[in-house]
Parts: C-alpha cells; sequence; structure tokens
C-alpha cells in the first residue's frame, strides 16, 4: 500500500462504438494522448468512465484494456463502484486479477443508513483487499457525504489511503487537508473539481482528477507543473483558460447531468480526433447537432481545434 | 403480459444464515406461511428482499429459490433492480430464464439525467423482454419520482403493465389512480406504504406490497378482503392494528433507514420462529439487546407472540 | 384555550384589486359563500392565504376585516408565521387584538438549528399568549419536518391545542392520529391535503384545511357529513370528484408552485363571480390566458360553470 | 449607484443584553475594533447579524446604531432580507432613511415558485430604491440558487450592482467572476465563505464577508492586503490560520447552524472583551460550558487570547 500519487490523475472517459460496444482504439488513442501530456496517474472507470453505466463484463473489457495499454508507465486507479459491499469486492477481485495499483470506492448507495453503515462498509473492503484504497466522496451521487472525522479516522487504522473529492464542499475540503496535515498526511488528497483546482491546489490538494482532462491534459499538466514551482500566476491563468474551455459542458441542448458533462468529452474527443463517436451508453442519449456546434466553438475559441 | 395481479403481494424478506449466506430454509418457512395466510402474489428481490445488498449470484440462488418453492401457487414479480439500463437487463434475462411471472424495476439511479432518460430506460426495457414490467416508484432511493404524465404515456405504449407506489406521495397517487382509470386501466397499480393501505384502496389501488406483511400476512388479507367487500370499519380496523404492529422498526436503537426496517422484520420473524437468525447483509449490523426487546413488546401488544 | 374547532376549515384566499390592494368586498363574498355552504371554521392568513407575501399592515387588514365579516358564526384561526419568535409574538399581539380564537404557527425557519430550538419556539409562544396554538406542519415552506414526538411533548405540556398537517406524509400523520389517541386526544388533528382528505378521515383525522374550499367548500362540507354518518362510499366519491377539480392547479402555464396554486384557486373565483380579479401579490405574476382557460375547462367539467 | 466596494467587509454580529435587548456598546466596541483592523466596509443585518431574528423595531435600532458609530469612515451595506417583495421593500424604506450606502436582498423564500419569480422580484426592489443592490446567494437559507444567467442580466440592466456568494458552490463563482469580467464588471463580487477566501480571490472575487471576520478582522485585512500585492504565499499562510481559527465553531455542542456559527463568534468576542455576553435571540440557546472552553481553546491555541 505505498504506491505515492502526486498530480494530474485524468478519469478516464469510456469509448463507444456506434453500437454501443468498447472502443478500445479509441480508448488507447486517448491514453496515449494523456501520457505524452504527462499525466501522472489514471483512474479508470469513474463516474466519467462510466462505471454506474456499465456491465461487470463491460468493466472488465475496460480495466484489461487501460493496464495493458498503459503497461506501468503511470499507476492507474481503478474504480470499483456499486450499491453495496460484497459488490464492491467482487469487482476490487477483478481489479486485482487485472493488475491495477489502487482501488477508488464510494459510500453504498440505494438504501442509506448512517455513517456507521459507511464506516463498516470501508473496513469490510480493507479486509479485503492489500490493494491502496482511495474514498470517493462524491454526494451528488450517493447522497451521503463523507465527513472529515470519518476520513481521518479510517486513515489512522491505515482503512483508507487516500480521498477523491468530487463534493463540491470546498470548505470541508480545507478542514479535511488540515487534519490530514496534523495527522502527518496518511491521506493523498485530489480533488475532481476541474473548475477550482487553483483554490484546491493553494488549500493544499496533493493533485486532480479533472473530467476536462481528458480533453486538455497538458493543461492541467502545465498547472501542476507551476503548482510545484510556487508560480501562483501561472495556476490561476491556466485555471481561467480551463474554466472557459469547460463550458463545453454548457453547449449540451436539452441535457443535464452526467448525459451533458460526459457527453460534452466524448464529443470534444471524437471532434479532436481522438473518438471515432461520441456514442453515449443506454439509457444517455448522445449530444447532436446544435450540442456539437456549440462544444466546437468552444473548442475553436479556446485554440484547441481551427475553425 | 397478461398476468393480472390484485391484492396482498408481499415484498418478501431475504433470510441469510449466521455466516451471511443465504438460508433457504427460512426464506420456504416464510413464503408458506405468507401462502397459507392467502397472499395474493410475492414480490422477491424487492427493496426489502435486500436486491440492491446482493450479488448477481445471490440474486440467482433467491429467485430460484421462490419459484422452486411457490411453484406457480401465486404469481411471482422479480426486482431487477440497478444503476442502469444494459444491467437490469441482465437481470431481467435471469429472471426470465429462472421463470418469473413479471419484473420491477426503478428508474437508474447514481448519474441522474432527467426524466428523458428515465423513459429511453423502460422503453429499452420492453425492448428487451415479454414479461410485465413493473415501475417502481421509490425517490428516497433513486432520487427521481416517476411522474404521472410518465408513467401513462408508459402505460399508454404498452411499455410498463404496472406500478409499485413507495414514493410516499399520496397526492400524486391519487391523481395515478384518476389518470389510469380514464385511460380504461391499463396499470395495475400497488402502493408499498403498509401504514395506510386503506387510504391507498379508498383512492383505488388494485393492492399493496407491504414490507410488514412479511411479519402479519393474515392482516393485510382480511383487510383486502374487507375492502373488496365495501366494508370499510374493517378495513380501517386493521389498519389501526397493523400500523400499531409497524411499530416494530421504531425498536431499532441507533440504526436508521433499511437497517431498522428490514432489520426489524428480520427480527420479528427470528421471534417467530420463521427465521433462524436476524443477520443482515454487509454493511449492515443486525438488531440487538433492547432493539430485539423493543421488537418483542410490540409483537406481544399485538397478539402476535405470548409474553 | 378550549376552543374545540373539527370539520372543513377552508384556508380563506386574500383578494386583491387590480392595483394590489386588499379587495374587502370580494373577501367578504367569498367568506358568505363558505359560511353558506357550511364550512365549520376559517383560517386566515394561511400559506393560501398569503401570509408570508403580506406586509404586517396587510396582514392586520385582512385579520380584522375577517372578524368583522364572520361576526363570530365560526371560528377563526389566525396564521401568525413569520421567520422567529419575536416576529411571531408580534403578529400573535396583533391577533389577540384584533380578536381571533387561535393562531396557527410554523417551525422557525431561514436559519435552522435543530428540533430542540423548534421546541423552544413554540414553548416561548405559549409564554407570550392564551390562545390555543396550532402548529403548522409544512416542510416544503420551512423545510423541517415537526416529528410525532415532538408535537405529542407539546401537546402534553398543554403547549399547542392542534396540529395543521400539511407535511405530505400520510404515514407520520397516520402514527400522529395514534399517538394522540393514546394520549387522551389533546390535540385536534386537521389535514391540509385536499386531494386525499378521505384518507385522513379514515386515518382518524379531525377536519381538513383546504385550500380548494375556497373553490368548493360545499363538496368539502357533504364529504365531512358523510365522514360523520360513516357513509365511506360518499366520502370517497365527493373526494374523486374534488381531486378533478383540483387539477385547476395544473392548468398554470410555466408557473409553479404558490403562483400555480393559489393562482388557479384565485382565478377560480373570479371566473365563479366571488372575486373582482385574479390579481396576485409581488413577484408573482397572475394567471393569464391559456392557463385562465385552463381553470374555466376544469369548473365546467365538474359542473361549478356553464360552457 | 456609483459606491465601489472592495475588501474586507465583515458581516457585523449583533451583540444583545442578558435580557434579549439591543447592546449597543458592545455593537459600537466591535465596530471600532473592525475599522481599527483596517476593514473596507461592514454588513450590517446580513444572515450573521441576525437580521432574519430581528423584528422591524430591531433591525433599524441596530441600522441607526450602525449608521451613527460608524459616521461615514466606511460604506454600510444593510441587510433588508425577508419573505416576500414589498415586505423586502419596506426594509429597504427604513435603510434608506436611516442613511446607508447599499442594500443586501436575498430571493423570496417560504413560498418558492421558479427564477421567474426572483427576476421580478430583484426589478421590483430596483423600481423602489437609488440605493445599489447587493443580490445575496444564500440557498441553505432560502432553498434556491441564483444562476449566473440571472445575475448577469439583472446586471446587464442596472438592477444590481453586486452578489455576496454564500452558496458554497464555488464552480458557479469562477464562471459568475468570468462572465462579470467578460460584462465589463457591472457586478462587485463578494464571497462569505470565510475557510476558502484564499481560493475566492484566486478565482477573482472583489471581497469578501467573512463572519470569522468579526473575531478576526486583522487577519482578513493581512489577506486583501497580501491579495493585492500579489503575494499569494502569504494570502495561503493567513488563510489556513483563518481555518483553523474557524473551528471555534465546532466547539458547539449539541447545536448546529446558526446557533453554531454566530453563537461561537459571540462567544469569542464575549471572551476577547467586545461583547458583554453571548446571548442570543430567541429561540436559540447560548453556548455555555464545555462550548465555551471549546471557544476558548481555539482562541488561544492561535493566539488571540492567553492561556
Amino acid at each position: 500500500m505505498t504506491t505515492v500519487l502526486r498530480g494530474v490523475v485524468p478519469p478516464v472517459v469510456t469509448p463507444l462504438t456506434e453500437t454501443g460496444r468498447f472502443d478500445e482504439a479509441s480508448f488507447a488513442r486517448n491514453i496515449e494522448r494523456q501520457l505524452a501530456a504527462g499525466v501522472h496517474g489514471l483512474f479508470v472507470l469513474g463516474s466519467s468512465g462510466e462505471v454506474a453505466f456499465s456491465t461487470t463484463t463491460r468493466r472488465r473489457e475496460v480495466l484489461a484494456a487501460a493496464v495493458r495499454i498503459t503497461a506501468g508507465r503511470v499507476p492507474i486507479l481503478a474504480g470499483v463502484i456499486d450499491t453495496q459491499t460484497e459488490r464492491v469486492i467482487e469487482h476490487i477481485r477483478d481489479a486485482e486479477e487485472l493488475g491495477v495499483d489502487g482501488v477508488v470506492a464510494t459510500a453504498p448507495f440505494y438504501a442509506l443508513g448512517g455513517e456507521a453503515q459507511v464506516e463498516r462498509h470501508f473496513r469490510a473492503l480493507r479486509a479485503a483487499t492489500q490493494l491502496p484504497i482511495y474514498a470517493y466522496d462524491i454526494p451528488v451521487c450517493v447522497h451521503v457525504k463523507l465527513s472529515v472525522d470519518l476520513l481521518m479516522r479510517l486513515a489512522a487504522d491505515g482503512i483508507i489511503q487516500g480521498v477523491k473529492d468530487s463534493s463540491g464542499d470546498d470548505v470541508s475540503f480545507r478542514f479535511l487537508v488540515a487534519a490530514n496535515r496534523a495527522a502527518g498526511s496518511p491521506l493523498t488528497l485530489l480533488t475532481g473539481h476541474e473548475v477550482v483546482v487553483d483554490g484546491a491546489y493553494l488549500a493544499g490538494a496533493d493533485g486532480c482528477v479533472p473530467g476536462l482532462g481528458n480533453v486538455d491534459p497538458a493543461g492541467y499538466v502545465r498547472q501542476w507543473d507551476a503548482y510545484q514551482a510556487g508560480d501562483w500566476q501561472t495556476v490561476r491563468a491556466e485555471q481561467d483558460r480551463l474554466a472557459d474551455l469547460m463550458r463545453i459542458v454548457f453547449a449540451a441542448q436539452g441535457i443535464s447531468g452526467y448525459g451533458a458533462g460526459v457527453g460534452a468529452f466524448k464529443t470534444a474527443l471524437q471532434l479532436l480526433g481522438v473518438f471515432e463517436t461520441n456514442q453515449m451508453p443506454e439509457p444517455v442519449a448522445r449530444l447532436t447537432g446544435e450540442s456539437v456546434a456549440g462544444v466546437r466553438a468552444v473548442l475553436v475559441r479556446n485554440g484547441l481545434l481551427e475553425a
């Protein structure tokens, strides 16, 4: 459990073919483009990686491909997200077998029952694996916030080794960073909010997991390097540019949530020649017409695509 | 798609052994007790049947046992609940293979994207099966309410054949009943709220799916018979008694949600000699000590158990 | 504190003139129409009576008119709703001075702090007045649910004498009725959900506070009389008819919440010749065009208006 | 409407006497201490200033005192928060009469009806006053988020001149800053989140409204000066220190929300000799015993108080 992961760790988007099958060639192009940009790790089967939209077979397929393509060049974290402990452990078994460097798990969901159950869940996961475990704090999906006290308790007992924070609660994140530092930094703390990574760095984050990093990994790597160099003007300027680029997710007409966000990322990657299509998993409709034009306009405006 | 299901259809609780395995003997005792009481159908792998807490293997095991034990004496509905369309279709395939009479599906969850996606989800399920589909309206778990307009649109196109309403929104349920009647009653409408089944009958429900029906199936059958006879005083009196019995779920100390509700049902069934243990699936703690004593007191008070 | 209030107690809608002033003549016509229909009490300055949309001066004006017009023919409850204890007590002072029979108060809102503060709030109100106090349970507005335990604790100490339940939680209401009965019925329990009054009566409610009662008070009185006579078929049939009439609130195009509901009631009362206009308080737009036509169609369909 | 307000603008806490009256002497000491620290403005009757807990008489009393004490040394913003447009306009009239430099208004609350009503509300306020209007975005209290599109539409028409952002949504704030800059900066953008002011500055905020600024105004002024000088290491270091100081709000035992936050601020100010008591408005209990000891410990740890 000693893999130290710092820096930019994009949650890799999962490309599909027109008929909804896994498109490994596009997946490989995306990973190679990210590695070429200098990312420090990959998070496969995150929310952006459509983990909750994937069958067990699909999950194994994606994970196997990621491991094969990456070939050890950077560490791989695997999302093992599911409703309940034993179901999550099944995904952990697959992840172990396929050879990843860590797993990322949320609180259980669908039938909630308070923080004691969330704690018991993570403790059961630890009992089941030797891999580093990242707690994924994403209340918008699981409808529970992981408290600072819970996370530090789990850290003190070696249950978890990191946190991916997608809670949207930067106040809580600040307190988490302080508590972690006071405890000797047992946790690696990554932010999932691609639009305010600069603020998270100022707060003391160890890295970021930006969905938008699929579209512009180089920007996030430049920002990380500036952060390491203490060059806050560059950190901020990159963030302002990336925030404007993030406006591709507002291009989606009549679609909200995952369909708008990942739909826009897939559309951008298709326009950039990385993906074959912007196909989405059922029951999500892909972006078309005006929505695609909107994504294109933002890419052009930000210099990622020629007019 | 012609199975007509009316009356009392308890969501069968799934017993576990001390070590967390499926306890088929207890399961059989529970089903036989319900059939002896005269229930009109069984809903296996509902929320109370710990569907979201069960691996695919466990789900198959439970479903196979239910079919084998019931042996066609009443229709069986199978919960096929999961985060996304293709995952649900995998469960539908299992249910078809094992031989159930209908399936019950919720809206997709974890990464929501609006009603259009919910509609597309149910349409994709219909394209995948010939079995009757019941839409399960349970916003407390999936965080979206199925609107009357959506349900009636799906009904008009033959996509769904029934609704299990656990929305807690009796105003909406009233409008649903009226809309269904106006459309020629294409839907079978079942309420999941065991404490106010009388009000749902007055509103025009076709039946109920009471978790508490695991504990006192005879009471719900008597209530149904009174409803069919137009004897509202008996309908009401049974409900008052059952509402008091439902207070077993308040006996749970320091546990909330699923753990309190199903925990109390399992504890009651153990006290009644139906289940071997009140074991719960990870990460839920079983009821112990004072909580068990509280359940016992309510059972005694209501004459289901001797003091 | 001995006024016993049972039966139909409509929350009287507050008519405005075109220029937004209080229209006392229309208000008088509405009250006379309700008294003629046989209602058992009036609730002035409820949510439907636009209490939260009214200045202190307006509130006094409305209350004074209600007392003067009603002239003791039925008891009057006055809404004294505001964000905080002392502000509520100021409204209670006005209500006492103007001569009402009871006051209706919600939990404090805007800056919530848990049930202990809600309890302290009601206890402070009791210390400030001799009038009966009804606790108004309306989480959709104040974002806190009044628990059965809290209400029964307040009842036991003589703090509150009744509850107006607009919580939408009929399961909780059932438990409240049972707890109240077990305690010797210290509370008068009224339901605010006009579409499911029949279910509330079956559960044991002492009466109803139906916003729709402004439009069809006679229907709710007939339903009450049938309830008293144990004629559940009539109770149910009236409810089915009233539920259809309630569809006037769906006629509002592009407006939701209070604006749709009270907007529809005001529009219906204008169409019925009771109100001069359907003017709404700032910042709510009145219903116009298609929305008014929609209300008219529902009234005609239900025989309240000629085609 | 030309008052430009940049920098540190603490939301001034309202001290009470033991018997719950306004304690003007303590109020004056607090304001003088803040002015001495170099704050750039004062926000009186904000949420921390217990606006929602104050009668109209109390509000006038507090505002008059603030104007008299400040005597034009810095601009004063006055909270005019209430449920509805006309009620807010009454408070604006008082604020105009008493001589403030701007008003701060939230969306209407209690009976929500969508963004169109929020927009109409702010437009009606503008029609009623010549004072600069700050939109107060505080969904935790009013249960609606002010969208970037709405705010920029209001800005473009000169309806609002600034925003106090207490939404907790730093992603949205980033987009608001960008949209405001693109529109020629018609709005002054202030953050209310005292724990992450550094991130807001990096995002481009024009200032902050920190409740904790009542306790340590000098810290926030030093941070602002460092921001103006481009010294991000100092901005960050001050923030880390202030975040630790903010832990006084976690000292409250058994109290949450406003009672914990403002209760801790008042307790700290009492311990610092600025306030006579830490009395709270009804129905909020003041901090006592262990809670007070907890506040003291944090103050000592951060060097504001001797051990």
